[in-house]
């Protein structure tokens, strides 16, 4: 989150330059999305700053589950999701913290795991390099289960609280979880009995062969970037497809593409807005994480050249994000774009659209409507103005369209997104 | 916390038995004793609840890091300080965890630095025992270095932010830790910048020779049990005459002994009070919880015979706390108690009082003039009547006595504690 999603955020916006440590931001954000209906806030993990050069307008990022409890503080309904690695966690540490906020919330969290795919955070967590791909996709399969275990390990009916028989609560609903596997030994149960929507919502964001699958067997909800339709499409029906193989029902599964949206009130004002934004942000520090992402060096990308497709491809140890590596692959491929075009294209690697909340409107329908996606996760380009112009503006434009519900539709995260509770899940 | 420090207090207390996992509840909290001018809410921290046995009233028990932030959106002046595990965490996230909370209270934030002495919690962070004493305090140093560096490694004026010129922050004045130990690689820098009060607030909990060494070097306050007023005068002189022999000010280590007040408006009153929760909470749970803290099976304690001091002292592999186990002994020792007796006396391991407010005042008054405390660390024995008799009628009374501040003396947990900002730290 940060100040914005786009590197020219912290110079465009007004304000003082390290709002985003003050308690007053965070409250402003989460009361305008909450104003809004936004089903969910949805917070980033950043490990690492050294990475970021300290040009990045998210640099300072805060402990997801730290600024969520605060937002919880002050909302009613608002879901509230955080980023957290299972690579460089303990799942006992990381089920209790996301049990907590989904506490006192009232049932209103969730948990976007991830593996870390930025090489610079394994430099904070041991002197080693990032595990490779397949590794840490076993530890995080493994790690799902723990947690889900964990979250699983108190019945509904365990807590009696019955004052004059002395029993606060049935032992024999209260199950330790006893796992031993490859990566962890842990015995449970939880410190906590189940939230108001069960448990936490799982959110997942890997596109790799490892993570469709992880997504297709945990996940209530898949983050994905997506920046060319079909592509979305295929994305979505291969997700359902494989959660069906497992024996789940494809609806209980949610695809959120991330959507990145420049709003003007004519076309010409949101051209104008992200032409300031990119000028205040040069070049250098999209191209070095558009380097990372793609895995080659950043001085085999030309600012003026198509990107190394073959170079990109020969790339047999590459431990990044295979979804952000397609999807701007993809979008360079389909558009036949420079290097320069597809910075200038691609949202911080997410789907783009700059124009008339009206216009908004029309491509987050026309990929509702292909099948491309269930709801998106919104990038605000800056904040606090961009989100405002997404409430005010982009979403009364979908509701008009009956495209998305006039209130919440209920009091739990799992509401909002129109999943069941969880009541049972210990067998 | 939970909801009270005796285990009487779920059955005691009206009100729903999980209220501790509510919202509402820590709210009403934490605005109770921000209204007392009390410095600050101390928040333990549970990692198992198998060796509680379902009757504890603690049981649930939330991650601090996560309630404090809900407090901090509900308070603007009271410092927020949770307990968390050097043996069970990582030195980066735990750093980033309590800075992010240091930032969004605006520098009321503080870490209890503890090593766990609990056996049972070993079982949910792999199939292990417990470490033994010495590797615990060896880790913690490492630790301490660690989270220390990365909050030190942003220098107060790093933070440029102009938009101009574009620069966001001087990469000159943030410094990378680089530290590598025999315990941890961590290369930092931290993610943030420093707080209000320059770095949260250093508490320490240890009586062991390693614990009072630690205390010495590093924390800004230790909490202690202690049980007696020789044994309190002994412990403060002994950490402030370390703590200079490690070149520091004595004053800038702030004693602070647990204080268990059971109040009522008559000694009659207090006394009743007492004996109710006694009776509510049977003499099973406190024997298991005794046993396991002087580190002898619980078939070896007999209601009606002392304690088996010498076995107690025979123990060479002991792995709990010794702060406890010491008080529990010296308390029995001096007043010749039986068991039964230590139960009745002595408050989960420390200072009881039982009576007015004015008596609790005179405790006070008599432990600060002798010497035994910088302050206290207040166990509630009910939340919330219990809060409420200490806000409402003890505080005054020290009020009236000039021992404890009219209204807080600064905006940060730093000022409430009479402690300098740190503005600086790395060379």
């Amino acid at each position: 989150m940060g100040l914005g999603m786009h590197h020219g955020a912290w110079r465009f916006r007004e304000g003082d330059p390290f709002d985003q440590t003050t308690p007053e931001y965070y409250r402003r954000i989460a009361t305008t999305a909450e104003r809004g209906g936004l089903h969910a806030v949805f917070l980033a993990d950043t490990l690492d700053v050294s990475e970021e050069r300290f040009e990045r307008p998210n640099l300072g990022a805060l402990d997801p589950a730290v600024v969520l409890a605060l937002m919880a503080a002050h909302t009613e309904r608002i879901g509230l999701v955080g980023t957290s690695s299972t690579t460089f966690n303990e799942p006992y540490n990381l089920a209790r913290r996301f049990a907590s906020l989904d506490a006192l919330s009232r049932g209103r969290a969730g948990w976007n795991a991830v593996t870390t795919f930025v090489p610079a955070v394994a430099g904070n967590f041991g002197a080693g390099e990032l595990p490779p791909h397949a590794e840490r996709y076993a530890r995080a399969a493994e790690f799902l289960d723990v947690v889900l275990g964990l979250w699983d390990s108190w019945e509904a009916e365990a807590t009696v609280g019955d004052k004059a028989g002395n029993v606060y609560v049935d032992p024999a609903r209260v199950h330790a979880l006893n796992h031993r596997g490859p990566h962890f030994a842990v015995r449970g149960p939880a410190t906590l009995p189940r939230s108001r929507q069960g448990r936490p919502v799982v959110f997942q964001a890997g596109a790799s062969e490892g993570g469709r699958d992880l997504a297709a067997r945990y996940a209530d909800a898949v983050f994905t970037a997506q920046n060319t339709l079909p592509a979305a499409v295929a994305f979505r029906a291969d997700i359902r497809r494989r959660a069906a193989a497992h024996g789940r029902d494809p609806d209980a599964v949610k695809i959120l593409p991330g959507l990145l949206p420049i709003v003007g009130s004519t076309a010409a004002e949101a051209g104008a807005r992200k032409e300031r934004l990119d000028e205040l942000r040069g070049y250098r520090p999209e191209l070095e994480k558009l380097a990372l992402r793609v895995g080659v060096p950043v001085d085999a990308l030309e600012l003026d050249a198509p990107l190394p497709f073959a170079r990109i491809r020969e790339n047999a140890d590459f431990r990044g994000s295979h979804g952000f590596r397609d999807a701007a692959v993809a979008l360079a491929e389909r558009e036949g774009l420079t290097v320069r075009e597809l910075l200038h294209a691609n949202g911080g690697g997410h789907l783009q659209v700059v124009g008339t909340p009206d216009q908004v409107a029309d491509t987050a329908a026309t990929w509702f409507e292909a099948g491309a996606a269930d709801g998106f996760n919104l990038m605000i380009d800056v904040l606090p103005s961009g989100l405002d112009a997404v409430v005010d503006e982009a979403v009364p434009r979908l509701r008009e369209r009956c495209l998305f519900p006039r209130d919440y539709l209920g009091d739990t995260l799992r509401d909002h997104l129109g999943l069941p509770p969880v009541t049972e899940g210990h067998p």
